[in-house]
């Protein structure tokens, strides 16, 4: 991904590339200031249940149509479990408790628009099961009908879940 | 943390507070740019050794003086595995290999300036041990001589290890 940056956002000057600490930077010949990027990080929930996982339909693009486990994007203030549980209730209608965190993917390449996604385990506490936001659809999969999905997160962890590996 | 956008990066206009997809948002009005503040992520490294832990003593503010887990900001296109590797590196000149995800924190309140730490684990391969860049001194550290440490990743993790957890 790439981040846009022409004008300063404190004075609103051009600014110009500069090396900074080990990279060239978009600095302020006005104001000084700097302009480090930060990644855009994503959360992701795996919920299993009975020996089958829950997925949503992504409604929207990138990737529209493929399936993928319940997720979006964390605010830059936000505690990033709140930010899974909040994703889990948006797309299911459903609320989680996040059990452990499973890992953290690297995802420059995946079609997707974060630079790292967070997957949390997560379990059911409450809620009644209905796609929204960015999903049109939600069912569960079992091990013999899990469908193609979107993203290396969700193929990575549905990987390892049909190894046993989760 | 608070983000400063008054102007547009994209066109240098001055940015106006508008609701979108659930918080006020700085958006621009002349070619309705939408700045969404990503959160500032770190990375840490725990490396255990012959039952101590290597540790680095910050040479800068914030908390200057405090020991801490080698750590930094990764930029935003960079592996968060490979920035651990890079910020090991920097601080202690030894070569690591990231064994496995320990944990990830939200540390808004810390006294860091990361509103999220992803921590690994990882054992030396190489190298000279010295302290360069953020850090002046590194040491290792038994779990009967364990000093004061800066920020909840480090806290937390030495506090783990204490307890026979890691």
């Amino acid at each position: 991904m790439t981040r846009i940056a022409h004008y300063c956002p404190v004075c609103g000057t051009p600014l110009e590339m500069q090396e900074h600490t080990g990279a060239l930077r978009p600095i302020c010949p006005q104001c000084d200031y700097i302009v480090y990027f930060d990644p855009k990080v994503a959360v992701a929930v795996c919920i299993l249940q009975d020996d089958r996982i829950l997925l949503i339909r992504r409604g929207r693009d990138p990737l529209r149509g493929l399936w993928a486990m319940p997720a979006g994007f964390m605010d830059y203030d936000e505690d990033p479990q709140a930010a899974a549980r909040r994703e889990a209730l948006e797309e299911t209608g459903l609320e989680v408790h996040i059990e452990r965190l499973l890992d953290v993917f690297h995802t420059p390449n995946d079609g997707g628009m974060a630079n790292i996604v967070i997957v949390y385990a997560a379990h059911i506490t409450s809620g009644t099961l209905e796609a929204a936001d960015d999903a049109d659809d939600v069912a569960w999969f079992s091990k013999t009908d899990a469908p193609e999905v979107a993203f290396l997160p969700s193929q990575t962890i549905i990987q390892r879940w049909l190894n046993g590996e989760l």
